[in-house]
């Protein structure tokens, strides 16, 4: 883990990333800490804060040549590292995950997914095998050190205890459940009910 | 919106209720904001502030009544009010959150879904028409405040600006771009991979 950048930061380089990706040559070769500021509805002060974790310094009066500050987030997020994850839980959210194709942008891809309904199990989702999850064992061998959880919610404990007896050090969580973390494991839950849940109580 | 709870506290009720939700009676008629806090590992000091706000107060000694705490949860929450949402981006993302059976429990149902591409437009998915986005005016007269977009990045803060029109008050967008919300519109993003790619760099 990169210690010196606090994780809310960390949190929004992908959104810096995907602005100034979304932005053409016709946008001009320098943009400014302001105006990544105003297009993302943020402040300029924090913007340029958490630019010089990656080492994206602007320069004066102009700011940053905008293909430099996408080659250092890009470098920072280690978008240029290849690295495989898997998934467990080829339902219906699982094998949207399995089909989704903005991972590659960061440099992940998932390499196979896990499910223990025997049916599924040996069967080719959006080109993936779909293995049973009695070869989760076997991921220590690949090192193999992301997952995506996708199983239901009574399942995912256990899922998550598995993957980290098999060398899985960070989880993606998608189970409606806080998932207790074991020792030397990241987690972080995307509980997406609950999102919208959330937000219906803010109208 | 609730404006006496601080959005954070907030986020965090599903998870209390999930939790709740997940206990049998075997576990007892009452649970103290101790136990809460242990499962799950969170300070018992927030566990008791956070339930504060839902009028949920526990007895001394003994805790709270679970039932008890569990209903009035769902009060907070709104879980007992009948909400419609409805689905923009019919592509492999939107398919599975059509399919998924999360959103009941907090009141909510997909009433259906809307796609630019004249083919998907008029198939069901998941029980659950899909119209073409040339209808989205009609949300207005249908009194739907709530929308889902899982459409390409491209089109994402377009559709933001047309659901905006159509009365919509809440969106939860799953497109990898931070959008810019309307006047009166609150918006959550969830950026699948980046989540995964910030993950990936806590390793």
């Amino acid at each position: 883990m990169k210690k010196d950048i606090p994780e809310i930061s960390l949190q929004r380089l992908p959104v810096y990333l995907n602005y100034l990706r979304s932005l053409s040559g016709d946008d001009g070769k320098y943009i400014s800490s302001g105006a990544i500021a105003a297009a993302l509805g943020m402040g300029e002060v924090l913007v340029r804060k958490d630019l010089a974790y990656t080492s994206g310094v602007g320069r004066p009066k102009v700011g940053y040549v905008r293909e430099e500050l996408i080659a250092a987030l890009e470098d920072y997020l280690g978008c240029n590292i290849k690295k495989q994850a898997v998934l467990v839980g080829a339902g219906e959210l699982g094998r949207a995950l399995l089909a989704y194709g903005g991972f590659e942008k960061y440099g992940i891809s998932i390499a196979c997914a896990f499910d223990s309904d025997p049916e599924k199990a040996g069967s080719i989702v959006a080109g993936k095998p779909v293995r049973p999850v009695s070869e989760l064992p076997g991921l220590a061998e690949e090192g193999i050190k992301l997952a995506i959880v996708a199983v239901p919610a009574s399942a995912a404990q256990s899922v998550c205890m598995e993957l980290a007896r098999d060398g899985v050090k960070a989880i993606l969580n998608f189970a409606p459940v806080r998932l207790k973390a074991p020792d030397g494991v990241v987690i972080r839950d995307i509980d997406v009910a609950a999102n919208l849940a959330v937000l219906s109580n803010m109208l």
